[in-house]
Parts: structure tokens; sequence; C-alpha cells
């Protein structure tokens, strides 16, 4: 067999397969979910209508969408097994170590059968996440047992009153369940392609969704958001921001938060997300973070031609709402868990092993020496 | 950007990369690690100098496997908090799940914290496996807490000991030893592909290893050693089992254990397995099971032309040794968490993430009717 080779590494451009979910940057449409454009999405759904949308191809109607809603709501308690996992696991660690973890884990308790099942795990792992990270959060930080359960009905909600212990503003619910809205579904990226590649083999969800988290755990995929944060805190003002940010690029550092591996123009999220920090800044009498992101967007805009994608104005929108930096590649996992699953089902439904071949550049063949003459 | 289609659904016959670490049914060379002949190494070779093999890319002179030993054997025993862990996964539980949840949180308790620790990772995982699936299944089975170090030297050694509490014999140790060396490496295949997917985001080796485990766990995958078992043990006879196999043929059931996706001819592997299931066959006085199994192959080269894989005379051979059949796939990642590793390190050494696109199938764009309209 002569196997066909392409030239872009890392399948850059290549197609794998299909999908009905999503398109990223095709002529005119930017980012779209099934159909609907994200701005649209932001604009005129919540987080819950696009998951819903995800996983059966159509919006909800306000009954399919209660119904859902309730759902979800009595799948947010964790295990106490999980419980007893999560305070095992120390300070210290990756937040997203944690959540791969317990995902996994959560996979023994509650295995999913056979993929009749595969909606129910797949709400199980959205309903859950919140609680898992803030759970781990609180207990390994601050030495709380947290109740599991609250009384928000959004899952943007909930996960604030989960990390604060208080009950959200409505600015903040609608901030919250836009950026899940805006991270919930982005095509073959890295990690929704390790979720079809292990979908692939019929194994199931909770493999799937573990995978996935490992692969956006890694500093090219997953943590644009918190490498931003990082950066933004370190610069004083506007005008010094442009002053440092020069001297990074003169030592070659990477600067994270800007470009895309498929955008060529803008990012769409950018827009979206950027005007929600503004509403924060003034909510919060910034003076300072929001005037410093605006400056090095148009410092990397006038220098590199680069654009902020979805995770540079993120960093300072969280940021207004007090959570912290560390949680903020495991609220991508509390958001794109729905992209994730959604694949899997895709995948499940037309399926074929994914199994390419490699190009071999080893030793030609050689006889073992044994040990004695080594 | 125009995408390229590609021909084969599941990237079959598509390059997706470089490897220097294997050969699977290349012309005249079957499978090789490194250059070296499967069968030079499964007669030539432990499955600890495979494994030095494959992280190195040379075979160890004898100090050097020396001191590779003394470094794995020390790394043996688990962490008292993984142990915990592996108590509170119930006896029902799925075994991959439980390796895959166990390698993940020891991510969480000794993190590769840069890429210089790589070697040193995968070595702790390619020692702590057996104690994490023997622990796990004499506590969860027989609710016995064993001692997770034995004076074995080898892996194989160790692992039979760990499992049946007493010393193997020369014979069961050195079918060990060769079973692991048959399984170590085999190219892109699904969970290998896995892990490079996930190292392509520069994540760390236990997410990569976890996701490798969630994939091997499907059926397509790992499992056709189990499933053979579970086969074999349903017929009284030779002449029965040919009777019965027609008329699984019939009924359109699938077969495992036979035929491959990447090989034509045959599995290299198999002859090597089958020589030892039949050695001990011997010694246990069995008169049945290896008979049945070559009843089996006989019947499926005659009528189909389809031929043993790896997969099949591991069934009986690992029944000879006493060991379960649900601990069959676990052994596969105790095994091939060498190869995973290789390829994570390989793909670390010349990086570019892996991110295909996809073709569009979905609907239109459309505008968002509000949810009180719809």
């Amino acid at each position: 067999m002569v196997d066909k080779k392409l030239a872009g590494a890392g399948l850059r451009g290549q197609s794998a397969g299909e999908t009905a979910l999503c398109t990223v940057g095709k002529s005119g449409s930017g980012l779209t979910y099934c159909g609907y454009d994200v701005a649209d999405l932001a604009d005129n759904a919540s987080f819950e209508e696009v998951a819903y949308l995800l996983f059966n191809g159509e919006l909800p109607t306000k009954a399919q969408l209660d119904a859902y809603q309730s759902e979800l709501t009595a799948m947010r308690d964790l295990p106490e097994a999980l419980k007893q996992v999560l305070k095992l696991i120390p300070a210290s660690a990756h937040p997203m170590d944690v959540m791969r973890t317990a995902c996994s884990f959560l996979g023994n308790l509650e295995p999913e059968t056979d993929f009749t099942a595969q909606n129910k795990a797949a709400n199980r792992l959205l309903a859950a996440f919140p609680a898992i990270m803030c759970y781990w959060y609180r207990f390994s930080h601050e030495g709380v047992e947290i109740d599991c359960t609250t009384d928000e009905v959004s899952i943007g909600g909930h996960f604030l009153k989960l990390l604060n212990g208080k009950t959200p503003s409505d600015q903040h619910r609608r901030v919250m369940d836009v950026s899940l809205i805006l991270y919930a579904e982005h095509e073959f990226n890295a990690s929704t392609f390790t979720a079809r590649v292990c979908a692939s083999t019929l194994s199931d969800m909770f493999s799937c969704v573990t995978g996935a988290i490992g692969s956006l755990r890694g500093p090219l995929h997953g943590g644009a958001n918190e490498a931003a944060m990082d950066m933004i805190q370190k610069f004083s003002s506007p005008a010094d921001a442009k002053v440092q940010m020069a001297a990074m690029l003169d030592r070659k550092e990477k600067i994270m938060g800007f470009g895309h591996a498929v955008y060529r123009e803008s990012d769409p999220r950018n827009v979206i997300i950027k005007a929600w920090s503004e509403k924060l800044a003034k909510e919060n009498g910034d003076t300072s973070l929001y005037d410093i992101s605006v400056a090095c967007e148009e410092f990397m805009w006038d220098t590199k031609k680069l654009f902020c994608n979805a995770d540079f104005f993120h960093a300072s929108a969280y940021h207004f709402m007090g959570i912290p930096t560390k949680l903020f590649t495991p609220i991508f996992v509390c958001s794109r868990v729905t992209g994730w699953a959604a694949h899997v089902m895709e995948q499940r439904s037309n399926n074929r092993i994914i199994r390419p071949s490699a190009d071999y550049t080893g030793p030609e063949p050689r006889k073992v020496t044994p040990i004695a003459q080594r």
C-alpha cells in the first residue's frame, strides 16, 4: 500500500472528516453553530439553548428548554466518592489535571453502558463540571466543603454562586452565559479531534471527554486567556503596556491571545467579549485593566497586524468578575464539553476508526546483538 | 483556504506524520521496532530492553539495562492517595476506566513539570501500571490490600506475582515478557495517534497516556483478546468450534481476533504467541482450549481467508497463566505505554499542533428565532 503524502504538518488544511456542527472562517460567515452565527446566538440565546442545539441540531422551544434545564439542574450534585477524590488532590495540582481526573473517575461510577445513554452522559458532565471545579478549588484553597447545588437556573450563574458563595448579579450571569456560548464549539480543533479519534474506536463518552481535556490542557491550545491575564497584570498603564510589549517582541517572546490557526482577519468572538469586558470595567470602576487591554490590541495590530482572538478580552472580563486566573481554562472545559460531546455523537453516527499511517524515517532493518556482546 | 479532500474515511492509508519508531506491514519486514524485527526481539531481548530501545533509539548495554531496571524497580510503589482512589472504584467498573483514572490521578500528584522530565514520567507509568491494575483488582474483587512491591526483576514477573500472590514459574515470566514485547508498539494506531494529537498541544505525558488509554478502551481497538476468550470458552471441542463459528458467520456476528487494518497476509505476532500458548497448554495438561483455538484458526482461514491477529492466541496463553479475562486489555496498557510515550517524545521533538479541517455538511446560514416565537 502506498500512502498518500500530505503536504502540511499537523494535518493543517487537510479534511479529516465531515461535520454538520460548525463552520470556522468560512467566507462571510465567521463562526457558526449548526448554521447560526455565534454573534446572533450570543445576543439571542442562552448557553443551555446552545447546548441543546449542538446535541439535537435545532434550538429548543420554550417547553423543551424548560424540560432540559430541569434535567440539567437535577444532575448537578456530585457523588460522595468523587468528592473524596477531589479532596485527595492537592492545591498545587494543575486545575486541568483535576478536571481530567474527575471526568475519568465519574466514568467509573456512572458508566455510559451503551450509546443510547450518550445524551445522559453528556448532560451529566455538562451539569457536574462547575461543581467539580469549584468543589476542588474551594476545598484545596479555602478549606471549605461547598454544597454542590444552588438555586441558580443557568449554568453560568450556578458556577458563579458555587465559586463566590453568593448570588451573582444579572450582568455577571449574562457575561458568563455569553462566554460559555463563545467557547462552546470550534470544529476540528485539537481537543475536539482527540475526542473524535477516541470516539472512532467506539469508546465511551467519559473516555472521549477525558482525552479532550488532556489536549485542551496544552499551552498551544487552552490556556491563552490565563497567559493573557498574567501579561496584562504586569503592565501599569496603556503606555507601559506598549513599551513592555515592544521589549517582549524584541526578545522574541510569544505573546498569547493574538492571531489564530484558522482565522486570517479577525476572530468573530473578540468583538463580543470585548464589549462585555468594557461594560464590566465600567461597573467595577476600573480605570486600568480594560484600557491596558485596548492598548495591547492596538499595539499588536499596529506592529504585527495580529488581531485579538477569543481569549484576550476574556482575561479582563473574567478578572472583573472575581474569577481566579487558574480557573480560566477549566471554565473552557465547562463550555466546550458541549462541542466535544456533539462531535462524539456525530462521529458515532457514521463511524470508521481513525487510523492514519506514518512515513518511516527510522533505521534500516537490523539484527539484535545479544546483550552479552553489546 | 481550500481544504484538500482525503479519499479514505478514518484517514486510512493517509500519512499523518513521520516516525522512526516502527514499521507495520512494510514489504518484507512485518513489524519492526527501531529497525529490529519483533520476532528477533521476542527471541533475543527482554521487555525492559524493548522499552529502553523505544525511549532511546538503541538497545541498552548490560550496564545500561541494569541501571534502567533498578530505576524502574524503585518506581513501582503507589502513593497512599492513589491507593485510596483505587479503593473508591467499585468492582463493577470497567478495568480500562480504572487504568485511565489512575494514570490521570497520578498526574496530579507527580506532574511532569517540564519536558526534561518526560523519561521519568514515562518510566513512572511503566513501573506503576502493574500495581495499579492489581491493587484495584484484588481489593475490589478479593478484599485484599496488596503490597505493591515484589522482588521480581522483570515487569512481567512483577505483574504475575502481584496478581497471584506467589512467585511465578520461569516459563510464565518468559511468556509475559514476550507478550509485553509483542504489544509494545504499533505505529499510528488509534490510541497512539490520540497520544500524538494530545502531545501536539504540548500537553503533559499523563494527559497523553490518559487519552490513549481511553481510545484503547474502544471495542474496535483493544479488547479483541477478551472477546476471543469469551468465544473460545463457549466451545466444547474443536468440532463444536467449527459448527458454532459457521453459525456465527451465518448470523453475521463479528468474530474477534482475526484480520487486521494494515496486515494483509498474516500478523507477524501470531506465530510467536501461538507457540507459547502451545507450550503452556502442554505444561497445564490442557486437552481442549489450545486445540479449540487451532480449530478456530483453521476454520477462519478455510472459510474467510482471515488470519489470527496478535490477540487470538493471547487469549488462551493468558488464560493458561490464570489471568482473569477482564485484565487482558489493562495488560495491553502495561505494554503499550512504552509505544505511546515514545511517540509523545517523538512528536515533541518536531512538533506542529495537529489541527485538521472538516467538510461542512450542516445547515445553510440561518437567523435565530427568539424563543418566544419558536
